[in-house]
């Protein structure tokens, strides 16, 4: 990508952080031939509007331009996933300036962290690290006991995105068989697609990965997602009053009861909002061994209280909201102008287009 | 499988170690119909070799009986995945009894183990785990730098048996590329399949997972190899005289200064033997940032003593020769005892059989 020239555009990138020099260059790269601008927004000081007026692509986390600056844009592109944050601004609702988001560049990094804890705790890496730590060379019988791999484990994903898609291709890679949930039933193999941005090689673009496929909103259609056998859950859902406390203690012991592997009990994995799972319910099933593990990348509130009894649950893996972090989070973003921008000069339809008439 | 009666075999089964109740009774359905006798042996102390006599099938890791003893033996199995410690004993001197090894079993953990030290390593794992021991939820700044993802990068795999291609498996899964070298040349599609039993559901059956495939055994075929831009190098190959210290500080040097990767420079994966690295040279390349850091479940020498450098190198993740195992281990094995036991019945070869003219 890259390649074409783009002599007539004007790409102004604003970004609330520095850039590295080398990342810099990475972005003027991706837009050989255009002009391309980088500025670093300040905290409560508007961008100088004459930045905007000569910009005939906009690319910003938030600071989008009054209506009368915004002449020239012909594509305004948010590093974020979702526009949520931006709903009220005149420029989506008095504009038709295309916009379009970030959906879809979540999936490696968070399927990696999904993956990563899992193995962590079924292969006691922490065990070997703090060996390490006070230069232990410990025997294998310290190991075999509890130690086991993926392979012929089920796994369940709530919400089957790009993320879901992602660690779906990696859970079969490891030898495991996929179960998705969506919200709305996908019964054709066009609604099984993936409609958003795929990162190249990743993912599970056509939807066939998944061995069954459930939908439903309400909890009797969770419930029996959950009661298939499940060794993995994934918790991959928006969060909506619909999902808020979508699982508790009921929800568990229906995992955990329906869960005949010999070798642990099921293994629960939050990459959504914490609120979505009731997090005292949690506590209590990992204490009383009804669940084996938790890796949550969120939790309920956030940050979590330093007293907080989450963080020494039995098996709970905490991190602060960081999965879908990485050096590769911007030029990934910037990808999706790039592709855009061809998209644009061809007369095609965008990837990941904002609809101003749906509302997403 | 077991699905088959197998009224007139009897399944000897020795281990050195007690076998916990619910395995013994995975062990005897995989073989309903037979006799199942599961026998614990003592150090030192010969198997009784009565045992022996009404056996038809032997499955151990050690204790081989008298030639005398084994008149109705059949079929024996190790639980190994090679046969170097039996090499001397008269029943393969002087038997023509099968025999067969657990090779190929040791490609989903060992597949495991490797991605997730590179994934612990990419994605900050210990920082989050500090933190979460501290109670504390640190800032979304403390991990943007130095955190990056797979996607688009090169692992080189030397010596792609099953263990190499379930890495390759999940590699690819990630958005990686794989280059594999073997000793001999693969020009050919039958030349490129695993011939070893494979875990159902894992692995390259047919080897056609690699974008390259280089070959030799001479320190030049491994230098071109080590200049292909890799960011990962995986080391999966016997230790031999002429694969002793085959990577040293020459070696990682041509790795990194090919490699150009913006986020990492290479890191490296042992999980063959310590020796085939030259430790020292390993040490050096760590602290000097040739190499960003490396995942070592073998060392030289083993257990590595509690004041080696090693322990405390930059970057580097140490387990003590842990990475195939886990409660899968032995059900594994058995399953190609029930595999071959129907090859034998049908009269076609046997998987993973030791060839006694080859001796491999």
């Amino acid at each position: 990508m890259g390649d074409a020239p783009l002599p007539s555009e004007h790409v102004l990138i604003v970004f609330y952080q520095h850039m590295p020099e080398p990342l810099q260059e990475e972005f003027r790269r991706k837009f050989a031939g255009a002009e391309v601008t980088i500025y670093q927004s300040q905290p409560g000081v508007p961008v100088p509007p004459e930045l905007f007026h000569s910009a005939t692509i906009l690319v910003t986390f938030t600071d989008l331009p009054d209506l009368k600056d915004a002449t020239n844009l012909k594509l305004i592109h948010t590093f974020s996933a979702g526009l949520d944050h931006l709903m009220q601004h005149p420029i989506l609702r008095e504009s038709n300036i295309p916009i379009t988001t970030s959906s879809g560049i979540h999936g490696p990094p968070i399927a990696e962290w999904t993956v990563m804890n899992w193995l962590v705790s079924s292969r006691k890496y922490v065990q070997t690290y703090e060996a390490q730590k006070g230069h232990r060379w410990d025997s294998k019988t310290q190991y075999m006991r509890g130690m086991h791999d993926q392979v012929g484990k089920k796994v369940g994903i709530l919400g089957y995105g790009s993320i879901g898609r992602q660690i779906a291709r990696v859970s079969t890679a490891l030898g495991m068989t996929v179960h998705a949930h969506t919200a709305s039933p996908r019964p054709t193999e066009e609604s099984r697609r993936d409609t958003h941005y795929i990162v190249p090689g990743t993912g599970d673009p056509a939807g066939s990965i998944p061995v069954s496929w459930h939908h439903g909103t309400d909890r009797e259609s969770i419930r029996s997602f959950l009661a298939l056998g499940l060794d993995h859950l994934v918790v991959s859902l928006p969060l909506t009053p619909e999902t808020t406390h979508l699982l508790g203690t009921e929800e568990f012991a229906i995992l955990s009861d329906n869960s005949h592997h010999h070798s642990a009990k099921p293994y629960v994995t939050n990459i959504s909002r914490g609120k979505v799972i009731d997090q005292k319910a949690l506590i209590d099933a990992l204490k009383s061994g009804v669940l084996s593990g938790a890796a949550l990348d969120v939790t309920d509130p956030e940050p979590l209280p330093e007293d907080d009894p989450l963080w020494d649950a039995p098996n709970v893996q905490i991190s602060p909201h960081i999965s879908s972090l990485g050096s590769e989070y911007l030029p990934r973003s910037l990808d999706i102008v790039v592709l855009n921008l061809g998209r644009l000069k061809r007369g095609e339809a965008l990837v990941n287009a904002y609809n101003r008439r749906r509302g997403y």
